[in-house]
């Protein structure tokens, strides 16, 4: 594997990949001799807790060395753009340290958020597809500016442990925040569960919160939350600010909460949130103290996600 | 052993720790083989240069992997009161925070200092509990709100290594200091020492300064300073602040600081301070760089302590 | 090795450090038994992207753990001054914080920059002067007030690997940039290759830029930029502020921007610099990215010169 970025990337062998991440969580230290002599590099343009300690843990599993590096305030700051004349803030061109960090590593985890200001160059993926111009070793999504593909493997992961029948009804919420937050989960749940074969999907969220096309792949929209949640078996809550009015909280409304009511709508269904969460914003604490909260398996299942991606990249390298 | 915060939980069996830890000084590989495909997790809500770097030497020493949380810097803002509506800066509740963390780890390291603001939620050990709560895994203080018991351990240490005599005099002293510290160094040492079979435990301080007696228990204190000092053993010196008048300074008495005449009064004692140590505050130069001082030594067994208590833990998880 | 942070430190067996580090970078982890039970302990006061990350890849080809600290935000403010009473802001006297740290590791590397304001203090290497009289294990510059030996060396192994002739003429040149730089990188630069046997060594930069003659040991000074590249077969480019005129950027002339037109002055020469880069300013675009341009496989080479270092450090231990 060259590249994990998104559903695409994995498109052709999901099932293979499921049924090795589901092999690794029973046998975490199965393959420690793929990890050895090997180093994961991970760079981080943007705060993480989940995505860098269980990477750290999946490296670890695999018996690879790691190094971490916060971009910005262990290092120097990158400038983006080609052509300019340095002689502002930026120190190091982005061709450069990708170059170089990727020449002190085997497979290279980037993380880098969207400035939510300018579509077009968030959803250009303008800083990842730098970094896979220039990185001579495999490079892993440690989420970008429109997906979140590691996290999506980790739900793809959940949900095939907690199904209990042949096919599942899963159901994307949006649900209400503070901060006008990125689309890259929503995103990259969608795409990988509008394309997997045994699950109905529905997404549902207030009018003006639609996702791009190109990740929901056409997938059914119920605007009414009571009525989508109506028999899930998994609901994916999550918070996203606005893809048509780019960046924009349009909707504060409480009563997309998930709640122990609208959970009662739903077939004994579990709740999903990739985390953090906020409590009694997003879902009510009597929800996510329940039994039906399964986030924090979740959660553990990234390691299982990152470790059979980091698996790939070095095989193949 | 499922947690280390105090010396509760080694009382039945401090000596056979402490016995293993200067095993381990002799012999620091013996135990690879305890942290094979184990991870120490450490979580710093505040800076921390030897318990850090000590910490991850001693899981290093144990065959361990390690990895280190900035909290804050790293990750995200914590929210650590229950039933709040999360619409304010806190980004994660602390209850999925620990869960998730202790997930990619065998043992966790927390290190959280109070906030001298609130005695009660302070002394309550409300951050503390709530990790040792959420956790799936043996939780170890890296210093808490009221105690520092991996200090107090290396502390043991030192003194059973530099002891000539089968009892000695262990005088704490209070030194000024010019920022108001947590009582939580003296706090375990009172704790540890007063306890510790082979110990004369004497306290000395200015009026004011009294440590809570629930950590003293029932210590000699002597308020006059020289006279507290006389025939010595060892001197620790540290500065606290006022539990009574709680979080405050209510001396900058120089004549408190520990200089070589104060030295001459001991049984030609030994100097020890935690570190950092304000130098010519707490402890003048001519102490502090002379023969009589073991803080090198002292700061050294902070490996040992950690050493040993996480090997515990890994052992019995 | 019990230090290195000048050419002083191999000048007798410069050659033989050399094709052991040509060695490693064919078979990085033939010596992994080297660093076994081994901590390779890294100290930042200031950032770093290469040297952290190379140094961290070199330790772990050599089988070694690695702990890194940031100076500073990590853990203390530091107090380099003796006899201080320290009763202002920093909290920790550098000789214990030294002392402890190189307690934690079997080889301590240290970055330090100049402030560029003290002359005397800058050039008599003050801090890291501290840092040597106080650690227990062999001290690694990771770059100093003056020097920037692992650099110099990552330097020798590139011109080592791309030399087409026995004899090589290398040019040290000055160029433009917008803030007050150190003089560590040309000093360090100027102090090997006047010394390396197979080069013949030219400096040019405007006058004013003299470097200390302590690190020329009187190489050749051509003021003329297009003069002295005449027939280069390595063009050296690095901004520097003045030495005389200490810590002053006295020149921002454009016409040292190392262009096209520039390098086809040479001999077909092969463009170097140290990274980080700006570019347009330093040097054009048309020449970083063309085959001339080398600096990838020098900033590559970092790791094979941290490795050779660490190596005879951990030897001698």
């Amino acid at each position: 594997m060259k590249q994990f970025f998104s559903f695409n990337d994995v498109k052709s062998n999901y099932k293979e990949l499921l049924n090795k991440a589901l092999d690794y969580k029973k046998n975490p230290f199965t393959d420690k001799h793929i990890g050895e002599n090997k180093t994961v590099g991970l760079i981080f343009f943007n705060p993480s807790l989940r995505t860098r300690l269980s990477s750290i843990k999946a490296a670890y599993n695999l018996g690879a060395n790691v190094w971490v590096l916060n971009a910005g305030s262990d290092s120097w700051t990158l400038e983006m753009a080609d052509g300019t004349v340095m002689d502002g803030n930026s120190q190091e061109h982005i061709k450069e340290a990708i170059q170089v960090m990727s020449a002190y590593c085997d497979v290279l985890g980037v993380r880098t958020f969207p400035n939510l200001k300018n579509k077009d160059e968030d959803y250009n993926e303008v800083i990842l597809n730098k970094v896979v111009e220039n990185s001579s070793v495999p490079v892993v999504s440690l989420e970008s500016a429109t997906l979140h593909p590691l996290q999506s493997f980790a739900d793809l992961i959940t949900i095939a442990e907690y199904k209990k029948t042949e096919r599942v009804k899963v159901v994307l919420t949006w649900a209400p925040h503070v901060r006008a937050l990125p689309q890259s989960v929503p995103n990259s749940f969608a795409d990988w569960f509008s394309q997997i074969d045994f699950v109905d999907f529905v997404i549902t969220h207030p009018k003006g919160y639609e996702l791009n096309e190109k990740f929901t792949n056409g997938s059914q929209i119920i605007y009414d939350q009571d009525e989508a949640l109506k028999d899930a078996d998994f609901v994916y809550a999550k918070n996203w600010s606005s893809f048509t009015d780019y960046g924009k909280i349009l909707s504060n409304d409480s009563s997309w909460t998930v709640t122990k009511e609208k959970m009662n709508l739903t077939n004994n269904g579990k709740f999903m949130h990739c985390l953090p969460v906020r409590r009694n914003l997003i879902v009510s604490d009597d929800v996510l103290d329940s039994d039906s909260s399964i986030v924090i398996p979740e959660a553990t299942n990234r390691i299982f996600s990152a470790q059979t991606i980091f698996s790939e990249c070095l095989k193949s390298k």
